[in-house]
């Protein structure tokens, strides 16, 4: 196998992408509400596709914010919100709302997890202290990076120690449909009887181009986040949003995400398989759904092994850069295809200090 | 005519859109290249769209930066240049821009401007005191509020002026092509040889909702910015430029550039002729293409008269929202009917204090 072998990138494979009934859903949409969706409109997003996220979620639509991609929305939620102030992460957690909060100069608090995610007791203790946070950010299913999942009772706690201390929450929810097997946990907005902040994308589910993302937030927020996209880009993109509305309403979404399920958790499957083989000692996740496995190689520099797996033609993320530690790493096994993950755990695996 | 007449509103009239020819060209786009418009991919937006505009610009395409709608790449070039330091601007001018400084802590020096648009040697004398300004925003063809062009002449001269202060020129031009009569001035992008910094949008060549606008850039602030859009949206919307591309490879562009403009002449027609009848005496450009129309009113308060036009069912914008004197109003011809336009300007005189 011929060329770098990426498990470093957070991509759905190709073949995941509906191409041809998304081609179908664009026209389609366009025929049947293209005026609307060719011209200005209003910052929060297209109309249809709002109320389709307000009913499942049992909200007004007004309290749905559609953004181009669910990280615009983080950035408008963080300008508004974050600047000179606390804010509570997960260690490790997505890399990039760390560098959005570290260049609005706020003060990241990054709080303890397990192989059960956050400890909620890291979250009581950093509550106990200090200047209340702005918020929490956190991703309770499926982490990026980790992979890990937070359990109900865990979440039950989040959500009593955020409503004690008047702290907004805001649970990012992009892998959580993609599950491979398990029971899925009540939501933290659910628990919290929704008042807690809710993001999540068609990313993972349908499409990353089509960059849609959604918010479910406190009515008063919905209305400064609106007036910061207004200022921002007036609209966001109407006939991304729309093309997904068309795709939801023809009922495509739920059989594409049962063959997304299956094609993820073939490739799942295959990145725990070539661990066992080829790395029995290291700690990793055993992640139910999602894109990401955490590995913990005691005592290995990944910084080091990073290099030497570039060199093996294999790459992946550095658990630093997500605020972990320096003998953890972050796989990815949703691009490339089951044959390359096994080829790239192998060549991970042979790159390491004690077999060179 | 029963409603509000909204002489307000800067949109395109919805029969503009080309909403059957775009329904097609989504579709054909997602059948053509639908891997990669649906996948993530470059920050800086989709590659044979870039293509396109460095081949129209003479750049390469490094230099090209798509963004969600033009106002966005503002938005990313103010934040990475504005915080904190002048930002040269016209007298009046586009009102987001001037939230979107203020709103980063700028210190905005509006320049004066004539009929002719601009004064450079108001520029000139900003350039020789103070801190050297961040850069100059200018609108010079069909300005908007204003409807004015800049003349060659004075391109020429504020070229010559960037040159010797090493400022840098933002030359925002998304009207110019909607021109309805008289010969296009060369834009300062071409007069400087390609070193100012140039963008556009096809929101009033196509449409709006799609969300595409171009940035021809320095290569080094290209790069700045692209590491900007990365950490906000890691790709804009791919689907709303390949199908922009699409229609500018089936050869519709310049056809319906024609239709756009032979729609937009007959409601500038309209709205000069209903003003030399309603209200002889009011000074008013004459733009020869764009979508607005400045109108000074000697001595009358537009603050007054806007809450009056509102009572009279007829709705502008205050030229004081652009940084215009407070007997200035910006009328937009682009969106209601050429009927329309006659009784909303009718009214509008109906509403002036000399008439109750």
């Amino acid at each position: 196998m011929a060329g770098t072998i990426s498990l470093a990138r957070g991509w759905p494979a190709p073949e995941c992408l509906p191409v041809a009934e998304l081609a179908d859903c664009a026209r389609a949409a366009l025929q049947r509400d293209g005026t609307t969706i060719l011209s200005y409109g209003p910052a929060s997003g297209y109309g249809p596709l709002r109320e389709w996220a307000a009913e499942r979620h049992g909200v007004d639509p007004s309290r749905v914010f559609l953004t181009n991609g669910s990280l615009q929305g983080f950035v408008f939620l963080a300008q508004r919100l974050a600047p000179g102030r606390r804010v509570l992460v997960e260690r490790p957690t997505y890399d990039r709302p760390l560098k959005i909060l570290s260049a609005l100069g706020a003060e990241i608090v990054a709080l303890d997890c397990d192989d059960d995610g956050l400890d909620p007791d890291a979250l009581e203790s950093a509550l106990g202290s200090g200047e209340p946070p702005a918020f929490l950010y956190l991703l309770p299913t499926f982490q990026n990076p980790s992979g890990r999942t937070l359990p109900e009772d865990r979440r039950r706690r989040v959500v009593e120690l955020a409503a004690e201390h008047e702290l907004l929450v805001l649970e990012d929810d992009p892998y959580g449909l993609v599950r491979f097997e398990g029971e899925a946990p009540p939501s933290l907005h659910e628990l919290s009887g929704g008042t807690t902040a809710y993001s999540s994308s068609f990313s993972k589910t349908i499409s990353p181009g089509l960059r849609v993302g959604w918010f479910v937030l406190p009515e008063g927020l919905a209305r400064e986040l609106e007036a910061t996209a207004t200022g921002t880009y007036i609209t966001p993109v109407l006939l991304g949003q729309a093309t997904v509305y068309e795709f939801l309403q023809r009922g495509l979404f739920e059989p594409n995400l049962e063959r997304v399920r299956g094609l993820l958790g073939a490739r799942r499957d295959a990145m725990v398989d070539a661990l066992g083989r080829a790395l029995p000692d290291a700690r990793t996740s055993h992640p139910e759904g999602g894109y990401f496995l955490w590995v913990e190689l005691d005592g290995v520099d990944v910084s080091d092994l990073f290099a030497r797996a570039e060199a093996a033609g294999v790459t992946f993320v550095k658990g630093a850069d997500f605020g972990g530690g320096p003998d953890t790493l972050r796989l990815a096994y949703s691009f490339v295809s089951p044959d390359e993950i096994g080829e790239g755990v192998a060549r991970l695996a042979a790159a390491l200090p004690a077999a060179v």
